[in-house]
C-alpha cells in the first residue's frame, strides 16, 4: 500500500527525458514556468511531486504529436512514476482528476502523454464504496450461478417506441436471455420517454418471469441530470427492475458519484466516448486507469470492448481491460466490477475470450449475434451459450457444434 | 436556426469517404454492423441520421491513427456534417454527447475524427439558462467597466495554508489586481481545506476593499461532488464572495449542470485536461464544439490558454478558441461566457491579443508576469494594464513604455 498517490506515465519528448519529467512534476503540484516567491525549500519538501522512477524505453524518428518545443527530429520514449503527498489533494478522486490528468498533456516538453495507471493510498477505499453490487450481487440479482450473462442492446438503438421495445424485451426473455441493455443512444428521447418505457418493458418482463421463471435483467439508461438520474432510478427499483444505465463521460464523476450514493441497483456503466480518450497511443488514457476512477466511484458493470470487435481496439487491449478489472485496487476494497463484453460480438468468440481471460464473471453482449442468427434468437442465445460451455470445458468449439445444432448454424454464419 | 441537430466533423479514412460517412451516420442512431429485423424503411425515415454534407478536403500519405480497416496507404480526409432529427434525443446536452460525440471515435473506418462543430434547435435554447453572469455580470462584480479583468492565479498552486493564501490575496489586492483564482490543483487539500480558505480570504478581500474601495472577485475552486459544490458555494456567497471555480472535465456536464442551476454566482469553468481532448490534430474535440456544450450548461468564464503560452498549443488555435466563445449560439440566447486568457501570460502578449481579437471582454491572467516583475507584484499588475491600454489605443507598446516605466520594465523582463 503507498502513502502517497502514484501515477504511471508514457511519455515522449525531443529533450531531456529527466529533465521533462521534472517540469511535469512541478506543473502538477508547487511549481511553474517561473520562480515565484512563495515557493521555498520548506513548501517544495512538503508539497511538490516527486519523480519515483523513469526508464527510457525507446526512442522514435519524429514527435507523435505537434506542439512540442521541436518539430522535427528523433524523440525518446520512457515510462515514468510521479508521486505526490496526500496533503495536496487528499482521498479526493474528482479533485485527483486535475492532478494526475490535468495540465501535463498540453506542455511543451512532450511530444506524448499517457496516463498508464494509477495508485491510491488506503484513504481514498475508506472514503469510496465502489461497487455496490459487482460480480455477486449483479449473479445474485439476474439469476445466473455460473458462466457469463448472456446479454444483448435494444436495436434498432432509437427509433423504437416504448411498446416495441417491450415487445423485443418480451421475445428476448422468450429467447432465454439473461440481460438487456438500452443502447447509449436512447435514454428519454421525445420518440421513447424514459418512464413510458420503464414501465412498458417492466411490465413485459414481469410476465415474462411469471411464465418462465427468471427475472432478465433490464439496464435502464437513466443518463441525465442529477434529480432526473436519481428520479428514473426510484421508478426502476419501485416498478422491480435490477439494473440502471449511465455514460460514463456524459455524466462526469461527478455525475456517477451522485448518483451512486443514491442508488440502490447494479450501475451499468457504458464508455462511449473512450475513442477520443484512448485512441491514439500516445495521448491520453489507458484502461486500468481510468476504469479504476469509475470502480472507487461505483460503476458494477463496465464496458471492455470485445475480441474481434467492429471498432478499431486490438484483442490484446481488450484482454488487458478486462484483466486489469479483475484486479483488486485495495486489498481489503477490491472494488471489482463485472466487464462487458460487446461490440460485434457472436458464438464465434467465446472460445478465444475465455482461453485468453481464464474466467467467465462477465456480460456477454451481442447484437447481430442473437438478433440475425437464422434459425432466430432463441438459437441465437442457445449459440451464445453453447459457445461459453465448450469453451469453459476446453472443448473446441467445432466439435461441441457437432451435438449443438444452434452453435453449428452460428458459427456457418458468423465465421466469415 | 437548424429543425434537426447537426455536427460537423474532420475525418480521415483509408476508404471511400461517402461509404465511411454513411456507417458513420448509421452507428450512431438506427443502424448497427448488420441489418436486424426492426429496422423497417419507416424507422430509418423517421430516426437515422443523416449525411449533409460532405466535402473532400486532401489525402495523407499515411494513417494518423492505428486501428483503421488498412494499415498503411493513402488515406482521404474530408469534412462532412451529419444531422439528426429531434425525436431522437430532445433537447437534452447530456445525452447529447454520446449521440454527436459517442462510439463513432472507435470506428474501424476511420484513422482519423475530430469534432468540429455543432448547430442545436431552438429548443436547446429554451431548457438551458446558460451562463447567468457573463462579461456584463462579470464586469459589474467586479467593478471593471472597461477592458480585461486583470487577474492571477494564486501560486505557489499548492503548498500555501488558509493564512498564506489570504495573505497573498491581500497583497495582490494591494497591488491593484481585479481578479484571483485558486489553481485547479487546489480545491479542498487537508493542507489547505476550502472553508478555512475562503473565510480567510474573504476577511482579507473585505478589508482591502474598505481600504481600497473595491472588492477582488476571488474565485473559489469548489471542485467535488454534487453536495459539497453546492454547500462551498453557499459559503463563498454568504461571505460575500462574487465567484466560484469548477473543473470542467473532474465534475462532467451534469456534475456543472448540477451546480449551475444552484448557483448564484458567476462560474469560472476551467478546462484542464483539454490537452488529451484536442492534441492530436485529427483525433477528439475542437473547442468550438466543446465549448457549446459547457456555454449551455452555464460557465460564465472559459479557458481559451494565451498567446505565446508555455503549452503546446497554437496562437491561431488561441485566437479562433477566443472568437468562437464571441459568436452568439441562438439569436436570442447568445450564451456568450467571458474568455480567460492564461498560462505565461506577460505585459508582452496584449498588445498582438487585442489586435487579433479585435475585443478586451475578457480575464486576463498572469503569474509569474504579475508575482516575478523586477519592481514588484504592484509594478507586475500596472504593468499589465498599461500594455492593454496601449493595445487598446493602438499605441505600440514600446512608445507607450517610454512614460510607463512598469511597462517598460515588463517588457525588458519577459521579451526575452
Amino acid at each position: 500500500m503507498t502513502a502517497r498517490i502514484e501515477a504511471d506515465y508514457l511519455i515522449e519528448t525531443p529533450g531531456d527525458p529527466e529533465r521533462a519529467a521534472m517540469a511535469m512534476a512541478g506543473e502538477q503540484s508547487s511549481g511553474t514556468f517561473v520562480t515565484v516567491p512563495g515557493e521555498t525549500p520548506e513548501l517544495r519538501a512538503r508539497s511538490a511531486a516527486q519523480v519515483e522512477r523513469l526508464s527510457v524505453i525507446g526512442t522514435a524518428e519524429a514527435p507523435s504529436l505537434p506542439g512540442s518545443a521541436h518539430r522535427d527530429g528523433p524523440v525518446s520514449r520512457a515510462e515514468l512514476t510521479l508521486s505526490w503527498p496526500m496533503g495536496n489533494v487528499g482521498p479526493d478522486i474528482v479533485n485527483l482528476l486535475p492532478t494526475v490528468a490535468g495540465n501535463l498533456f498540453e506542455l511543451k516538453q512532450f511530444s506524448g502523454l499517457r496516463l498508464l495507471d494509477i495508485r491510491l493510498p488506503k484513504a481514498f477505499a475508506e472514503r469510496y464504496t465502489g461497487p455496490k453490487f459487482g460480480i455477486d450481487g449483479t449473479r445474485w440479482l439476474a439469476g445466473v450461478e455460473h458462466g457469463p450473462l448472456i446479454g444483448t442492446i435494444v436495436k434498432p438503438s432509437v427509433g423504437l417506441g416504448a411498446g416495441q421495445t417491450a415487445d423485443l424485451a418480451g421475445q428476448l426473455a422468450a429467447a432465454g436471455i439473461d440481460f438487456i441493455k438500452d443502447d447509449e443512444l436512447q435514454a428519454n428521447g421525445p420518440s421513447c420517454p424514459f418512464d413510458d418505457r420503464a414501465r412498458a418493458v417492466m411490465d413485459r418482463l414481469d410476465r415474462s418471469a411469471d411464465k418462465y421463471g427468471k427475472k432478465v435483467m433490464y439496464a435502464f439508461n437513466v443518463t441525465g441530470e442529477v434529480d432526473e438520474m436519481r428520479r428514473r432510478h426510484d421508478l426502476v427499483r419501485d416498478l422491480g427492475g435490477t439494473c440502471i444505465m449511465v455514460s460514463l463521460n456524459a455524466i462526469g464523476l461527478t455525475g456517477l458519484l451522485a448518483l451512486s450514493r443514491h442508488s440502490e441497483l447494479p450501475i451499468h456503466a457504458h464508455r462511449n466516448g473512450w475513442g477520443y480518450l484512448s485512441r491514439h497511443p500516445m495521448l491520453g488514457w489507458s484502461y486500468p486507469a481510468w476504469s479504476k476512477f469509475w470502480r472507487l466511484a461505483g460503476a458494477d458493470h463496465m464496458h471492455v470492448n470485445g475480441l474481434k470487435n467492429k471498432f478499431s481496439e486490438s484483442d490484446d487491449s481488450v484482454i488487458a481491460s478486462a484483466r486489469s478489472l479483475f484486479e483488486p485496487m485495495f486489498d481489503d476494497h477490491p472494488c471489482v466490477p463485472m466487464p462487458v463484453f460487446s461490440s460485434g460480438q457472436s458464438a464465434v468468440q467465446p472460445d478465444e475470450t475465455f482461453a485468453r481471460l481464464g474466467r467467465a464473471d462477465l456480460i456477454y453482449a451481442a447484437g447481430g449475434g442473437i438478433m440475425a442468427h437464422p434459425d432466430g434468437p432463441a438459437a441465437g442465445v442457445d449459440s451464445l451459450r453453447d459457445a461459453w460451455t465448450a469453451a469453459m470445458r476446453r472443448i473446441p468449439p467445432h466439435e461441441y457444434a457437432r451435438t449443438h445444432p444452434a452453435l453449428s448454424r452460428a458459427l456457418d454464419t458468423y465465421a466469415s
